[in-house]
């Protein structure tokens, strides 16, 4: 795997609601795939609350670290909503009701014959000199400062702006992979597993353990790599690693 | 809020599929769920690959900072299990096959009539001296090291530790909460709620934008308090902030 092409990523979902429990994150996994698909490694996820400190923190952290930082909620009109202030602090750039945004967002709300209050006008506001990220569903931007983007909380604009921002990201290698059912738990193939992983090193094989109260451990095994001859190779040891625990079970019975 | 009750958390999920989304984590949730119910603050959440620096670098960052910390994934059989040795790693102790959980699961497996493997020993391994968590599906236990608790990433598992880990933790003073539906989006309350936010400082009011295509933005507010009567006084001002508006809205449309 040449390590020049890597590009790795980091996220940052902001919101007391996914601590307390009351609402269910769906912004990390759809980010998750997005990024696969692009070939660009997420690394890392934090949860952090409503709280300056706390996202500033956690966002100087991350954005030295990796090619990319994206962030989910926060950037709504109320008063607990403060990524543009905590994003802007972490930058040390005076955050701003943004010209741009102004304009399209005063437009928006004209159109639709609704006042473009005090509270919405919050939604204008980023870091001085921020690149907007278009949000097709709710009219007011996201922000890009350097490699961090500024995203909703709200799936449908996350996905939305998600959909903006990837276009313009570098992609990476593509990994590729390719999943395999295993009957068995990882149990009974551990052993065998790390030595086919040892044999094919310049792969990496995940082991996922499913449950089901009927059927017991069984498990899926994915196989990862940059080339597909490489893949193809460590794909055929696991198959046969199966079909040998499979032919043993077999004798066993018949013994 | 009296500060000595407060009761902190943090969450360390661990897992290579779930940061390329392969496996969507419901643990994040579920343990916040439960803790909110037993007054604990959760406050932040990592998710890192099995990767052993990455795990000793959040959970040092954790353990110190928060009163628990959580950790689900990594402790099953195979290769890529490697939460036991981090976790050992991250407190300075060697990491052993415990006598007591070795027992425990050679018993099982032998009922079972299946093999006792190396690859199942490893479920045995954690850092020396750790106290077990129960595991009621399948037998292998979490454990315990100081403040940091280390659950199995298979859902049914995790739930099943955290349950037995429940009984065990001090609780804060639990937060009361009442949710009230607003017909009305954010950019239409964000200035009133502000104010009402401000006139009730023992309060933490959150406000969750929800879209819906047909209908556009609506709001879930949330009031938050450790008091019932604190709580009652914010959320009839939050229920007339409501009324206000609807009433101003009435008038434009007779006007």
């Amino acid at each position: 795997m040449p390590q020049s092409t890597l590009v790795s990523a980091a996220m940052l979902a902001i919101g007391d609601e996914l601590l307390s429990g009351r609402t269910k994150d769906k912004n990390i996994g759809h980010l998750a795939d997005v990024l696969t698909l692009a070939g660009i490694d997420l690394k890392e996820v934090r949860i952090v609350a409503d709280e300056e400190d706390a996202i500033v923190e956690a966002l100087n952290a991350l954005r030295g670290r990796y090619t990319y930082v994206f962030t989910s909620g926060g950037i709504g009109p109320t008063h607990d909503d403060i990524t543009a202030d905590a994003v802007s602090k972490a930058f040390g750039l005076p955050c701003v009701h943004d010209d741009k945004a102004m304009q399209m967002m005063a437009e928006m709300y004209a159109r639709r014959g609704l006042e473009f209050t005090e509270a919405r006008q919050r939604m204008a506001r980023m870091p001085e000199g921020a690149e907007h990220i278009p949000n097709a569903v709710s009219t007011a931007p996201g922000f890009r400062v350097e490699n961090v983007y500024v995203m909703a909380g709200v799936p449908q604009v996350f996905q939305a702006m998600l959909e903006e921002v990837t276009k313009t990201l570098k992609s990476g290698v593509k990994v590729l992979s390719r999943a395999i059912a295993c009957p068995y738990g990882e149990g009974e193939i551990g052993t065998d597993l790390a030595a086919v992983q040892k044999a094919h090193p310049e792969t990496s094989i995940g082991s996922y353990p499913r449950y089901d109260g009927s059927k017991g451990f069984h498990t899926e095994l994915v196989v990862r790599a940059r080339s597909e001859e490489v893949l193809n190779a460590a794909v055929v040891a696991v198959e046969e690693m199966i079909a040998a625990i499979k032919s043993s079970k077999t004798v066993t019975l018949e013994a």
